[in-house]
Order: structure tokens, then C-alpha cells, then sequence
């Protein structure tokens, strides 16, 4: 059996302006699939004609497709790209990651709703609103958010987790048929119903109903996917390339059940300790979720402590917990889409539902002004743009990010998923800060450095899966342009840190002058998108002065199209 | 310049084995070049090493490149594949055409609350819930949710406008750089604004408010549009190729221009209308929304009438509003993707944040028994996993259509758009179907009905989808495995047919048996998904005794994987 980190080492050859094409190609028939699936959806659009074309290929591929000759007729024309079904599992993962969102924006609505209705009373007496409401407003927020929000991080580990699975599962797979898409429904349907189940743990620590539910859940989850497993093994002509040529599936099988079904007989084993003590029943469940990377870490710790183990040669090397092992970098991206557009879109469905005035209250309240009675949701639809544009900036640079990335790997999706949940938190801090009146001194700036955190946090590990990438040179993972030396390396590295540096700006200005906190953080939303405009100026005209200040090698930039590897010089002063 | 009608004219060769591919490459580079992306997308993601070499090519295709080269250098490294930009804006486009569903549900959710409380305060007495209130109920909902639903589909409807738009702009602007992304941005933020507007204008008619907004959007909309245009023809390399090489550009660009901006022309009239007759205003915007069927209509009607017009030779091609205009696939299927997504997972975003039951009430009334405390929301899980189901395996059956179709048209997307607006309004009649108790023997049968209406709507225009593709042999918008007389044909129209005849079925069962309407729908709802997983097996089973009945040529299907155009014979019998 051919393994795919084999394949990619021995790849490392010192051309680097090629070396890049040979590993998409290797790598994508080795181990990420749905990278290579557009090639894959192509093949497979052609199924009606070239059925016999693709069947024979497959036939010269493996010996073992002749015995299992019975269940390509029953597969006619059925076998299909697994792309789109795909795409969708993501959109939905994506929404449910985010969904636990709403129950803490919808926290805060309800106190808000409270302090509203107190301000629009006041506004025929022109009586301002003092502190006090908001310091009882400020605890009740505390513990409700506290609490909710715990919620939609756990949640949105789960999930990430059951998505990290299913692509690991789909890169084993890779061609589907009608059974199979059935199936991944069912799997699918029952995943939405995990951030339900957790919330009942949430609320109901003691409750051992909440256990029960959620180690149901995956315990059915984990069948289907054997399921789905065994179906796959018993028709060859699904599966990635390098299985379907090896002569032992057995052991493959094997391996791959073994890894699945550790989840849910762990979950078992926790439902059966509910019964006795529900406490023991959480240690077991959150062993479930960091068990992969406990024993990275353990294993890395060794590593360390007593030098590199020697390789097992039998060992199996997909289905590893890796940090190297390859992820599909179109579902990181797919995911990733998922759950900005999600995000971006939050306040306004809050704003569609809830302020459209109703207009008996309008004729009465408002003498039939709608401009007047629109007013004092004003707020809401700035928080709205403010959101939506700082959203679709960090999915800007995202996007700009993976347009370089050639191969992900699991630990950059685990600090792109890392960046994503504080994407997730960005529309209420943005609700908040543009909420809270300005005689509320001390909670606006608070609500303002709880903004520029999030954004800190969701930019900071965009660089951060930049920096991971970039790890061993990027050889593997970054195409050429963006490495260290590249071309688009500084560039890159400025649109990264750009969110990062002004957010931590906004913070150290918000705590020196926090009387002007908000105008700070308004200034700050306004001024970004411009400064994304104006990078690519700003970063050459920064680098031309450093260039004149620093370096003789003005020649050597200025026909940098020809050599692509040039400007390595400059780099190590702006990384620092 | 190259006209994509008469490219696919000229590809109707006799061999309906390689014409679908030749059409295939022939179309990807003519119209549709988003579902030829994905090899931009490969050709551009190679874009810093292959960077001389594409622009090479560039050059070699069009000789007004070198007039513009110094944009070129301008634009080194930053030009990108559209891919991801169109995916994302997909996601958020879906997202705001189904958002003003949400309003619709929780009209009666609010009245649901009322009934609960009631059943709930009943369940210690146990006596039952009468007529009375649910009359009363009805003509509550009557009233709230007629207004919502119009909001929503037309708001569902104003989205697709502008997604279809939106794809039009994006076959001709074929790759992109920082600018272009950000322009698209504030673009979909603006989108995004239209569907509260839309709101307002519902609500208020008579003010102008809510008219000068909607028009104000619109402007702004066609504004940056125009300078995505103006800026996307000052960059040649931008542009498709057809459009790169051709000679005279100014025109294309005054074409698109003149197409861009009618919108937003119309809309100006609008708003300064309003300030007059508001009435006038509000036929202006419907007259902006139809123009293009209404002329499209015209012209119909007069080829019928006056037989068709001869062609002007001069007349630009693209940005036509021909119902047979290609569209990009991979678009349709991303944007129906995230409908799919969000309407499956609609009713879980309820259900995760209204049915976890308060601790203290749990205490108080329930004797801390969580199980009978979730007991009354019982009928929402049924709700969710009903709908999600149901609207999973829509999801199913057209995936499995666009697996087979090679180019979709305008009308194919209209048609689509339909059927999703029908997959938009399931999950609040699945709810409603849930809900009303069995007491309430007329409003159960009703919802059961409306639920039916609904799948059945949403299967319906499914299939004329596919008839649609079908029209003209569907020789460029099929893959030949579906056509009149592919293998998968008859498997194809079974998969379409069967959520239309179950829909129907149980509609009239109701009527026959309307006590026992809401087990009719139960067991719908459980047996779709076995006769989906069955179906292959059936229709096999049913063409072999059709075969046995009616024809000699069992040995002509029995090999036909050899002649795939066989099969002729028996379709005309299933077909009526």
C-alpha cells in the first residue's frame, strides 16, 4: 500500500518552481481526493459515455475488481463524484457549527429589549439614562453569556470534530452512489441534532437525559458510518485509487472501523457510566474529543523526551491523527465559506424579524412618522454593516490565504477552525458596541475591547495557519509565490497582520483614551476596507524604502517577474 | 466576436458520444466559463510560477494586452480565479432569499406559544382542547402569515433577480483581483440590505420611506456594478476570452452598460415618482422585476404571430435575456445548495434555542423530570427530522439531476428558482402539521394538505426541469445517459416522479380520508426514504415486466452498457 507521506517526501526535489505542480498531482491522487476532485467530477460527468472507458481503467487498476464484476452491473451508471455531496455536508456542518450563536444573541436581545423600552420612554421626558440599569444589566449579561457562550464553543468543537471525521472518511471514499448519499443524509441529519442534545447537558448538568441523548447520537452516528464503511469496501470501484490497488482492503477495513468505532464505544461506555455517575460520564466524553490530540501530544512529548521512535512500516499512514496529514483544502475552504456567510449574515435576520416597526404603534406613537419611529433602530444597522463589512474582510483574507495554499494540513484546520470560532463571536460584539449608549462609559469600552479581541483572535489565527504553513519552508503547502522569498510573500504577510494590528491598536488606544473608546473603534471600521484597498500601494511603497534604505538589490526587484525566488533579503526584516 | 449560440450550433454532430464533450469545452469557453472554473482554477492557482507563462499566453490571444501592459505589471501576482469569490457570494445570496421565511414561522410560533400554554395548562385537568380557539387561530394565521409569505416570495424572487444578474456580470469578468473582490462585497452587503426594504415597503405602502430605500439599494447596486465593469474592461486580462479577443470591446462594454444600468434608471424614476404617486412607483419597480419575461414574452408572441424575425448579424450575444441563454451549472447548483442547507436546518435553529425548558421550571411544575418536561415539545423533533428528511431527499433527487446535465439555461434556472421557493415554505408546514393536536380535525387536514401542495410543488417544477433540459433532445444541456433513450433515462424520470406522485397521492387520500390525514402523512413521511434506497431495484423490476409485455428486444437492454443509445422503445410507455 502506498502511503501518502512517502509519496510527499520523496517529492522534496530542490526545483522549486516544480516541485509545487508534482505534489498537487501526488498528493491529490494519494490522499486528498476532493482536492483532485475536479478532476474526479470530470471523469465522472462523462460516466454515460465513458462507462466502459472508465470501468476498463479501473479494471486494468485492480485485479479484484473482476470478483466483485456482479456489483458493477448492479452499480450501472450509478457511481458518481462525491463533490456536491460534499459541498452540501459542509453547508450544513457549516450552519450548525454556528447555529448555538443565536441563543446568546438572543440573550442579550431580551435585555436589550428591556433597556430599549426604558429609553423610549424616556424620550418624550428628554430624561437621560443613568448607570444604574446598566450595572444590574451588566451581571445578568455575565452569567446568561457566560454560560451560552460556553455553549457555542463547545458546540462548535463538536462539530468541527464530526466534520474533521467526515472528511477523513470522504478522502477514503471517493466516489459515491445513490446508497451512499442516503446514507451521509441520515448521518448528516443526526449530527444536527448533536447541538440540541449538548444544550440540554448544558442546562441540565444532573439530568443524565442530556448524556443519554448525545452518547445516543453518536453511537448511531458511528454505525452509519460503518456502515457507510462496509458498503464502500464491498464496492472497490469507490474508493481512492491507492486502496482499491492494494491487495489487502482487509487490513485497511480493519483499521479504518477500528479508528471509527472508538468514538462511540467510548460513548457507550459513558452512557453506561451515566447510570452510576454522570461526572465520570463527561471525563469519558471530553476524553472522546481530545483523545486525538492527547495522544498527539503524548506522542510528541516522547518524541522529544527519548528521539523519534522508528516507524512501524506496517503502520497504516491515512486515518493517522497526524498534524502533517493532509486535509482537503477545497472542504477547509467550503467549511470556511459555510460559516462566514453564516456569520456575516447574522444581524440581519434579528433585523428583518424584529425592526420592522409595527404600524399601529407608528400612527399612534410616532404620529405616522416611520423615519421617526426607524430612528432608534438606527444602532442595529450600523452594528449590521460593521459586522458584515469586518466578516467579509476576514473572509477576504481568508480567501486570499488559501488561493496560495496548496496542500492543508490537519493542524492548519484546526487553527483555521480556531479562527473561525471567533468569526463566530464578531456580530454580537458588534451589536453590543454599537448598542450601549455613550453615558454607559465603562461598559462601552468594554464592549469596544471585547470587539477588537475577537478580531484580534480571528485574524491572529489566520497568520497563525499562514505560520503553520509555512512551516519546513511551505515546500508542501504554499505554492512558491507566497514562501519565503516569493514574490507575494510581504504582501501576504501584510494582509494577514492587518486585522491583528488594528485591532491591537484600537485596544491599547481604547484603554488610553477610553472616553473617545467608541469613536476609536468607529474610526477603525471605517478606515479598514480603504486600507485593504490601498495595501498592495502601502506595501510596495514601504518596501521601496526599505529597499533604498537597506539593500543594494534594487535591480534584482524591479524585473522580480523573471525571478521568482527573489527578494529573500527582504523578508527577514519585516518578519522581524 | 464570437457568438457561444452559434459555437453550440456548429457542435451538433451525429455522434452523441463525443458531441457532449466537445459541447462541454466549447461552452466552458465560450458562455459558462464558471463551470469551466475549475480549470481556471487550476490554471490560475499555478499563477505564481506559471505567471510569465500565462500572461504569455494572454498575449498571444490578444494583441491589445501589450497596450495594456502596463496594467499588468500593476496587477503582478494579484489577478485570482473567480471560483471561490461566486461560491461565497452563492452562500450569502442563498442565505438572504430565505430569510424571510424566518418571520413567517415565528408569526406562528407566537400564536403557537398561546395554544401550548393551553394544552399545557389542560394537561393537569386532562380535559380536551375543543374547536373554539383553534377558529379563532385560523384567522389569525390567515391574516398574518397571506402578508409574511408574500414578503417572502417576493423577496425570494427579488434575490434570484439579482443573483442572476450577478452570474451574467461574472461570465463575462471571468478572474478577478483585490478590487474586484472587494467591490463584490459591498455589492452582496447591499444585496443583503434589500429583503428588509423589501419589508418596510410591505408593511407601510403608503410611505415613501420605504420605496426611496428599496430604489436607494437598487442605485447603489448598479453603480458599483457599472464600476466593477468600467474597471473589469480597463484590465482586459479580466475578462473572458471570447471578450479579450475580441477586436471591439467598447461595444461589449457599452452593451453590458446599457443592460447594467436600466435597473437602476428605472429605479431613480421610482423614487422621484414616489414623492408624487406612490401607486405609480410601486408599477415601475414590478415593471423593472418582469421586464425581462414581459419582453421576452413580446418577442415570443411576435415570432409566433409575425414568424421569426431575422437575426441582426450585429447584435451582441451575451447579457441577452434568451430563455435558452446559458448558465453557469456549477452557480445554480452552489446557490441551491445553500437553499437546501438552510431550509433543512431551519427548524433546528428553533429548536436549539426555544426547546431547552428553564431548570426552575422544570423544578417547580415538572417535579424535576426532564423527560416530561421535553415531552410537549415531542411534536417539534418530529417536526425537524420530517422536514429535514424530506427536504434532504429533494436535495437528493436534484443532485442526482445535475449530475446529469451538461449545460443549464436560463429557463432551467427559473424553473429551479421555483422549485426551491416550494422547498423554502416545507419546514413551516411540517411544523403546522406537527403542532395542531388531533382534536383540531379540519385545520390538521388543511396543513396536511398544504404540506402536500408544497412537496408536491417542489417536485413538480423539479421535473419541468428536467423536461426543460429535455427540449430539443437535450443535446447540449444533457449528458446522453439521461436523454430520450439513455441507460439512466426512465431511472431518471422515477427519481423525479416520486415526490410529485407521493405528494399527490397522500393530497387525495386526504380528501378520500380525512380522519386519518395526519397518519396518511406519517407514513409518508417514513416510507419516501425506503422507496428512494428501493427505487433502482423497483424500476428495474417494472421495466423487466414492461419489457416482458411489450417487447422483443430483451436481448437489446440486456448488453445495454455496449449500445447506449438502446432502450428507445420502451420510453415512450412510461412517458404516456
Amino acid at each position: 500500500m502506498a502511503l501518502p507521506h512517502t509519496v510527499l517526501r520523496r517529492l522534496e526535489s530542490p526545483d522549486c518552481s516544480t516541485v509545487c505542480k508534482q505534489s498537487r498531482g501526488a498528493t491529490s491522487s494519494a490522499m486528498s481526493q476532493h482536492e483532485g476532485d475536479d478532476h474526479a467530477a470530470e471523469e465522472e460527468q462523462h460516466v454515460g459515455e465513458d462507462d466502459e472507458g472508465e470501468r476498463h481503467a479501473s479494471a486494468i487498476s485492480t485485479e479484484s475488481l473482476l470478483a466483485a464484476s456482479d456489483h458493477v452491473e448492479e452499480a450501472h451508471g450509478g457511481t458518481q463524484s462525491s463533490h456536491r455531496l460534499l459541498a452540501y455536508s459542509d453547508a450544513l456542518l457549516s450552519i450548525i457549527a454556528t447555529v448555538m450563536i443565536l441563543p446568546v444573541a438572543h440573550t442579550k436581545m431580551q435585555v436589550d429589549e428591556v433597556t430599549r423600552d426604558i429609553s423610549v420612554v424616556q424620550y418624550g421626558n428628554v430624561t437621560m439614562v443613568t448607570g444604574s440599569p446598566f450595572q444590574e444589566l451588566d451581571e445578568n449579561l455575565q452569567l446568561l453569556l457566560g454560560t451560552k457562550l460556553a455553549v457555542y464553543l463547545m458546540t462548535f468543537l463538536i462539530v468541527t470534530v464530526a466534520w474533521a471525521a467526515h472528511i477523513r472518511l470522504f478522502q477514503v471514499i471517493v466516489r459515491i452512489d445513490d446508497t451512499l448519499a442516503l446514507l451521509n443524509l441520515a448521518c448528516m441529519m443526526l449530527i444536527t441534532l448533536l447541538p440540541y442534545t449538548f444544550s440540554l447537558m448544558a442546562t441540565f448538568p444532573s439530568h443524565i437525559l442530556g448524556i443519554l441523548l448525545f452518547c445516543g447520537c453518536v453511537m448511531v452516528i458511528g454505525l452509519i458510518q460503518s456502515v457507510i464503511v462496509l458498503y464502500a469496501f464491498s464496492r472497490p470501484f469507490l474508493l481512492q485509487d491507492q486502496i482499491q490497488a492494494c491487495e489487502d482492503r482487509t487490513v485497511c477495513r480493519h483499521h479504518i472501523l477500528k479508528v471509527l468505532l472508538r468514538v462511540p464505544v467510548m460513548c457507550l461506555l459513558a452512557a453506561v457510566c451515566s447510570f452510576f455517575c454522570y461526572q465520570l460520564s463527561y471525563v469519558l466524553l471530553a476524553l472522546v474529543i481530545f483523545l486525538p490530540y492527547i495522544s498527539q501530544g503524548v506522542l510528541w512529548c516522547r518524541d522529544k523526551l527519548l528521539g523519534p521512535a522508528e516507524e512501524d512500516p506496517e503502520q497504516v499512514m491515512f486515518y493517522t491523527f497526524l498534524p502533517s496529514e493532509p486535509l482537503s483544502k477545497e472542504r477547509v475552504e467550503a467549511f470556511s465559506d459555510g460559516v462566514y456567510a453564516i456569520v456575516a449574515t447574522l444581524l440581519i435576520l434579528d433585523i428583518c424579524e424584529d425592526n420592522v416597526p409595527d404600524p399601529a404603534t407608528v400612527r399612534q406613537r410616532f404620529n405616522g412618522s416611520l423615519v421617526a419611529a426607524l430612528r432608534p433602530y438606527g444602532s442595529d444597522y450600523l452594528a449590521y454593516l460593521g459586522s458584515f463589512a469586518t466578516v467579509g474582510l476576514l473572509w477576504f483574507v481568508h480567501h486570499s490565504l488559501f488561493l496560495h495554499v496548496a496542500q492543508a494540513t490537519r493542524l492548519m484546520g484546526l487553527l483555521n477552525t480556531m479562527s473561525l470560532a471567533f468569526v463566530g463571536g464578531l456580530p454580537l460584539a458588534f451589536q453590543l458596541t454599537h448598542e450601549l449608549p455613550h453615558a454607559a462609559l465603562r461598559d462601552e469600552r468594554r464592549a469596544v475591547q471585547a470587539a477588537c479581541v475577537l478580531v484580534f483572535g480571528a485574524g491572529a489565527f489566520q497568520l497563525a495557519t499562514w505560520v503553520a504553513a509555512l512551516q519546513g519552508g511551505g515546500q508542501q503547502t504554499l505554492r512558491p509565490a507566497v514562501r519565503y522569498g516569493g514574490p507575494e510573500h510581504v504582501f501576504m504577510l501584510a494582509k494577514l497582520t492587518l486585522y491583528p494590528a488594528v485591532a491591537l491598536a484600537a485596544f491599547l488606544l481604547t484603554i488610553a483614551l477610553s472616553r473617545f473608546s467608541a469613536t476609536i473603534f468607529h474610526l477603525m471600521e471605517i478606515a479598514t476596507p480603504f486600507a485593504f484597498l490601498l495595501l498592495r500601494l502601502t506595501v510596495r511603497v514601504v518596501l521601496a524604502l526599505l529597499r533604498r534604505l537597506f539593500g543594494p538589490q534594487r535591480r534584482q526587484t524591479q524585473n522580480s517577474e523573471e525571478n521568482i525566488c527573489s527578494g529573500v533579503p527582504f523578508n527577514p526584516l519585516l518578519i522581524g
